[in-house]
């Protein structure tokens, strides 16, 4: 078998797309499923991704104005049930704690101790958090509240796929409070143009940005907004969501506040999160069929070096060397950090090694071998490139060529997924277009099979439903447009606003 | 009223310490009782504490060689079975999961969709992290498993109170797996040094170190040790622990790898960890009749600068110097990261603002009034002295003396907290002292009463108990000797090994 051979994942993205991503997952060792239905154990190689998420996004928060708080995880149903909208939205998926004991009954440990109100685990805190702020908001004066959450959250799933869709998962979540709806707004717009850019400037997606359609908006919100990706099978993928809850959950709640006016007024609310289902979008948008490709500005792990040490003889001078070129790369500043380096000294043969560090994504891999010693220079290869590509290049000049090189690689992963995503984006006029471009039996024909369909619509819940059932397609949004261009409903003949964003998700 | 009057805490320290405690609290505005029964509200201010404690033993749990994973918060019943004592240690206190949706009957929302089998909401991990390693580990050489995790986990509470015990909090806990008992042997003690190195350094806590003894000991550990402060009621607190599991829960888990040998053997494991309880630890440690005080050294905000503008022609140039200051102040590096500065500009009283900083435990509070522009200068007021002495030092200075200002607030803490517990710390070597020392009637009498008694001990766990019901006062830890000094139980006149620490406790 020839290197590639053994190494490759199986399927690839073009065979099983659905499978590739669970090779990718399980070649990177990012997660697994484990025995709790729907909970996935996340490994330190993609939790290590999402501490780099949480640390950039944190940044960008509080930079933005926000602290961080934390409420409960149980939520009492009481509280859920008082915006009728967002608990009809959840109750389906709600995990729920009716005992607070165990009591051994016929040899067996049975629950015991039935609470007098069940505690709903938390799928969103709109409703405990909204508690909170009816107790701390009594004046104008105590506005705005900024205030975000890094936690855990339950939504119980029937079909889960890890990272994409867990019964348990990772995510921040805003709460904001505001004395005016102009203010609750903007603040709205802010976070979702902070997902935007931290999209864009850390993972390398590209996004679209919108509105959500009534269809696919956050139960009890007033407006959802959204970034969009698009992945390597072309289908859509929710990143984040940002929505105005006007003042349905100040009303549920009643955070109720004395206006400058002296008036009883209630407050404008929004909330907002991204949750470790970046870490699933990060992967089908990047990964290739050797394994995982990890974005530089996102990586916890920059530079692997890989001493090759075939002769005892040359054992130590090749490790010392190995060793220095980390202790020189670790000293540079990566965009306000240091970067992360890891020597592999293990005992292993140098091709089993790198292709380890291949599947598991690390921007760039330098090997350095008695040959290269001798010569001062190194083998140097970037992850965005072919696996056998390399590039030798003298030792002492990798320190100082390494931060372009991963800015290189950002700007080739982004412009990338830009170009993949414009090739897969259509303007639609026909519903006969529309449907071929969607069958799946067109795929291999890009001319009329696509990703993102840009197709007028009446904006009728009805006509996206059935559009949904038909074809399994959606609204996945309304995009901002400064000089929206009307036309008309390619399903209905009914006049359009402007064009909307319809594509299968996931 | 005087100043004095109107901004201290009532009641004092001496007068009701529980009570101080829960003011204390308050006026730092730090947490909060929620309305789900033993669940708090962790608010910004004090959530900024737990940040930085994250922040440091993240770091100095990386730096000894752990990575971060992360674990289902369901835990199924049958898996905390598997260990004995474990589940029958933990039985009393758990959230039960039972059904996975709510459904509408009789126009009520009630639970539906029951599990088959229940689900536990943490208590702890060791089971289902257990059975992850069993999955993973296979030979030696997957050993050994260094992990933490940062996690909120849920006991229920009969007596909340706040940061001290309550149904949910938030920790780290390690999950280590070893190939050999020594291995485990070390980690458990390499972690407990972390911990007493983190407790002293950072916080200005100065806490034993010692064994459980077995009436103390985690359920379904082999050794559990610990760290333990002296507050300043001269109760004890458990401020970590750290758990050699022995094989308990490999054999439990069905943690197995083949050995060097060949032959097919048990992991040894261990766990340690701590949590939000620190803050509560923290918070009783050095807190004054004012309100909270932060060690410089977990501070996120280590300065605030408080302009007094009392004058409108004068009040910009405040303004600016007051920022022009913060601006030189933020660029300091103190120990190793920049300095958190604060201008409270907003539009209240000087007296009012810089009394809600004392409250809020800012180490060093710097007034800028027309005055003080005038002469240059600036009142510099430390956190760790009376609330009206200020220093009145050249503003040219203050960035360069304030790294070493910090560091002698910092000591002066740990200094007072030390000095504290030795005052209170005494050899008992008779029942009737013994008693004394613990009867609350005697608390005025410094020289007959007491926080920690050094007193000998026969060994058995039913002499415990005895104590423990007669007098509420246990056993703290059997401290590590070299050279242990033997002596007469002074409870049984029974032999024993060496002295061991008995307090009252949280």
């Amino acid at each position: 078998m020839s290197d590639k051979q053994q190494t490759a994942l199986s399927p690839r993205r073009d065979e099983d797309f659905p499978e590739w991503y669970q090779q990718v997952v399980r070649a990177a060792d990012l997660a697994e499923n484990s025995e709790v239905r729907g909970c996935m154990v996340i490994k330190p190689w993609g939790y290590a991704l999402w501490e780099r998420m949480q640390g950039v996004l944190d940044g960008m928060f509080k930079a933005t104005g926000h602290r961080n708080a934390y409420f409960p995880l149980f939520i009492p149903l009481s509280y859920l049930e008082k915006e009728a909208a967002h608990v009809e939205g959840f109750a389906k998926e709600c995990a729920v704690v009716t005992h607070h004991r165990l009591e051994a009954k016929d040899g067996k440990l049975v629950p015991a101790g039935e609470l007098a109100e069940p505690l709903v685990v938390r799928p969103t805190s709109e409703t405990i958090i909204g508690a909170a702020y009816a107790r701390w908001v009594k004046s104008w004066r105590d506005l705005p509240i900024l205030l975000n959450q890094w936690a855990n959250v339950v939504r119980w799933e029937m079909r889960p796929r890890v990272f994409l869709r867990t019964a348990e998962f990772l995510w921040q979540e805003g709460h904001t409070a505001h004395e005016t709806r102009e203010e609750a707004e903007e603040e709205t717009m802010k976070m979702l143009r902070v997902y935007e850019a931290f999209a864009r400037d850390y993972l390398a997606v590209p996004v679209l940005t919108g509105e959500k359609s009534e269809g696919e908006r956050f139960p009890g919100a007033v407006k959802t907004y959204c970034i969009e990706a698009m992945v390597q099978d072309r289908k859509a993928i929710q990143a984040g969501t940002s929505h105005f809850l006007g003042q349905n959950f100040s009303k549920a709640s009643g955070i109720q506040f004395q206006s400058r006016e002296g008036k009883l007024e209630h407050a404008w609310t929004t909330s907002w999160g991204v949750s470790t289902r970046l870490i699933g979008t990060l992967i089908m948008m990047h990964s290739d069929d050797d394994g995982l490709v990890v974005p530089p500005r996102i990586a916890a792990t920059h530079v692997v070096i890989v001493p090759i040490t075939p002769k005892e003889d040359s054992r130590a001078a090749v490790l010392e060397a190995a060793e220095a070129l980390a202790a020189a790369l670790r000293k540079i500043d990566y965009h306000g950090a240091t970067l992360g380096v890891e020597v592999d000294t293990r005992d292993l043969g140098g091709g089993v090694k790198n292709w380890e560090w291949i599947k598991k994504g690390v921007p760039v891999r330098i090997e350095i071998g008695p040959r290269d010693l001798a010569q001062g220079t190194a083998a140097v290869a970037r992850r965005d490139r072919g696996p056998k590509e390399k590039e030798f290049l003298p030792m002492a000049d990798i320190p100082g060529l390494m931060g372009g090189m991963l800015d290189g690689i950002q700007q080739t992963l982004l412009e990338r997924a830009t170009a993949f995503r414009d090739t897969h984006t259509r303007k639609i006029d026909s519903l006969e277009e529309f449907k071929a471009f969607f069958t799946p039996e067109n795929r291999q024909k890009p001319e009329i099979h696509g990703g993102f369909a840009l197709a007028h619509w009446n904006g009728s819940k009805e006509v996206e439903e059935r559009v949904k059932d038909d074809l399994k397609v959606t609204i996945r949004c309304i995009p901002f447009e400064d000089s929206p261009e009307p036309g008309i409903c390619i399903f209905t003949g009914e006049p359009s606003r402007q064009r909307v964003v319809w594509a299968k998700s996931y």
